[in-house]
């Protein structure tokens, strides 16, 4: 059960302004499906007017709108900031039971932190270190010589394989793969000579990773994950690559082997990129594209093969004059 | 073991008309590999004159085919309808035993319906349901407060989490996730800082999923797939996507967040859609299609980014014309 | 622990010659970590200055650099081979207890050969058969009737279903599935009516498959992957797909059901191939590539949709010519 609040708490946790009554808030509900002493955050006049005499205890809005609503309001700086704030008080809570499963298999040699929690049929293997409060769902396989920081979540029937190093508060979702090995053979006449894997993976603080993804391990030296770097579902990650810190990867994104990412990139989704780029900080690559040179610091790709945005829309608009183009060219060659 | 049948029988579950000797049926076989005592599909006469010695029960031929085959023959109105239709007679059983493992770790306080099957090594949380002749393989985590309608079928490694609802013939392939929490952060100081998800997910009856493919749950409302609609391998679906019932949708294909589809909507392998968007009733998306915009009920797009099929056709044709245009105007500037 | 080796020994096991001391070598490491008593493999002469005074064991060096390098150093032809070669020399072994838990659930009729290792929490079902040495980690579900051959390695949370054929060497890592049905329906008023998928998946030996990646079972037949294969994370390989031998596909790759890839065959990541295609050998198909047209041996294709390379980059130089075009257009119009 989550503590109860009201909505002159909330105003202050949201360093927001409560206009009207103050009521009990017992959750967050959304515009389109109010619940009845939730809060609800909005964003415009037309989602106002229509929660007029929806039974909710506040609606959160931002500061620059100026509404008479008779419902109370929390008037804050911004909504999507708030809309965080408020799921991380109203998220249900899990693995509160700080206990370690006497159906978990767990090596003798782990060194397991305070309150941690490990759900029956995880797998933990020999040396490995579990901090403080981390939790291990059912189903986890965790080999040998990992180390897991303070506050990590391990969703079901995640794999770590040997020696992986995750910070603390990193979240992985169920199927993450993480310590594979990589995907590099020598050819031998046409055969692949399969090159073990002997680097490792290493996740800096408050990484999350999306179900189903996959990161791999470096061939000598270590596969990196920089802090606060957000993976989506079904993305692979290549051996060697090295991502920094604040990145956004969306789903089903390939990044392949000794490629770098700097800090605060952002990939869309289905995009790839191929090995050995460097993609510089704040660049941003558009969903689906095919990244196959580096990117400087803070531009804009496109296309498949990716360029520069400004360039690509030049091209797709130049594409888009083709038919006037093949009239004219048409037209001339009747002409002679 | 299977019911033994023999071809009559089957022409009359087949709503066809058998031609020749009614003989034991053990079994569905193929063209390349025709196995004796079987009935095989076949959709053309070099088929049929291929088969004129082979030891099998009988040919399973289109009505519009007239053949003086000596082979006894089927005739039915749609042959791969008829495919579909042995291929669950002649599928192998499984999970008929009906027992729940007493090696499944199963809370007290889950309701399990009538002749359900829980194999060794599945986990199923507090105050979930689970309906009649389900059949939940190893290995899979089911959560919390998850609704499993009747006749459902989780295969191995499945993992659901938390509040998640199942209707009725669910089929979920091995590594699918249900419910992971979809890819949405607000941006403080280009730090992102979480949005936890308190939706869940919805899925209707008969809806199939291929393995490893995911489902996140909604930020505040439920994820919904609709009744029939059939996934394949390797897909995401982010959070709060809506989709409607029987459509097909093939892998790889990503559905990034909010995104509604209509009904008998059909998405080709590879295929990606981008956030926020509306896709009619009836569209086709073309494999490995970028849709970055609505598309309309009926039509078909393809294309990165996607447009119109017959639009990007002819941008096809266009381009093609390209060399020759190239000539022109190279041979213009040449007079010049 | 791994045996202890020297230099001199090394060179031996590389084909190679060593110049210079023979020292202990304790393992390998890289060009940019060099760690004390290794051997580091590089290519190019700043890389051998770099590591002058580096406390490493020796050099590999490719025998085309004439060095007079005061490190010890092995010549070989490839050093790309050598990589590979030492990297299994110097791979942390695993799985070598040879034991079989008592935590697996192991049906009674599986025939188990020699030395073979099940770690607890793998669930095999009746009727299988693991070779001699086989490796079956946590997590792993092996249906009824699977086949395995020798010294197959499967890691965590690996999916079989029922009556796969795995030949000897196989090595599947975490999250892959074997044998899940195809995605196959026949319409009957716009709705599916499921394919059951009666065929099966036979893996050849000393084939790899990547984290995730998933294998559709046969329809009637077998889905076939040719020996010494390698499959990257997150690939789809459709029902009733055959890969020859010696294939290299890379991650985020789909290929859609019966199609037929030849030996030799590579493809790039994120690639997408249509249904009921033909790959011949030694074709190569580029990143992203979007294939719906059969590829004649030996060929390189690219682009979406795919072409011959040649023909794919003469369309791109073209594209690029277009604001010369458009210019020249625009200039001609205006004369009118």
């Amino acid at each position: 059960m989550n503590k109860a609040y009201n909505s002159l708490e909330l105003a202050t946790l949201l360093n927001g302004h409560l206009e009207g009554e103050a009521r009990p808030v017992t959750g967050l509900s959304s515009f389109q499906q109010p619940r009845q002493g939730t809060v609800v955050v909005v964003n415009n006049y037309e989602q106002i007017a229509a929660l007029e005499h929806a039974p909710i205890s506040a609606l959160i809005i931002p500061e620059s709108l100026k509404t008479e609503s008779s419902q109370p309001h929390i008037q804050v700086g911004d909504t999507r900031l708030a809309l965080a704030k408020l799921s991380a008080i109203f998220a249900p809570e899990f693995g509160t039971s700080a206990t370690v499963s006497p159906q978990a298999q767990i090596d003798p040699s782990v060194k397991i932190g305070r309150d941690v929690n490990i759900a029956p049929g995880a797998i933990i293997g020999a040396d490995s270190v579990i901090g403080d409060r981390s939790f291990i769902a059912p189903g986890c396989v965790i080999g040998q010589g990992v180390s897991m920081g303070k506050d990590c979540v391990l969703h079901a029937n995640v794999t770590i394989y040997d020696g992986v190093e995750l910070g603390s508060g990193v979240i992985l979702h169920s199927g993450v793969v993480i310590g594979s090995d990589g995907f590099g053979y020598a050819l031998n006449k046409q055969k692949a000579i399969k090159i073990h894997h002997l680097g490792s993976v290493v996740i800096a603080d408050d990484v999350e990773i999306g179900a189903n993804s996959c990161v791999d391990r470096g061939t000598l030296n270590a596969t990196k994950i920089g802090a606060r770097t957000k993976i989506d579902n079904l993305c692979q990650i290549g051996h060697n690559v090295q991502i920094g810190s604040d990145c956004l990867i969306a789903g089903l994104v390939g990044i392949a082997g000794s490629t770098v990412l700097g800090n605060n990139v952002q990939v869309g989704g289905g995009a790839g990129l191929a090995d050995h780029l460097v993609v510089g900080d704040g660049a941003q690559i558009i969903a689906q594209a095919g990244v196959s040179k580096n990117i400087p610091a803070g531009e804009v790709w496109g296309g498949y093969p990716a360029e520069p945005f400004k360039k690509w829309m030049r091209k797709r608009y130049l594409v888009s004059k083709l038919e006037q183009i093949w009239q004219f060219v048409k037209g001339a060659n009747k002409h002679d």
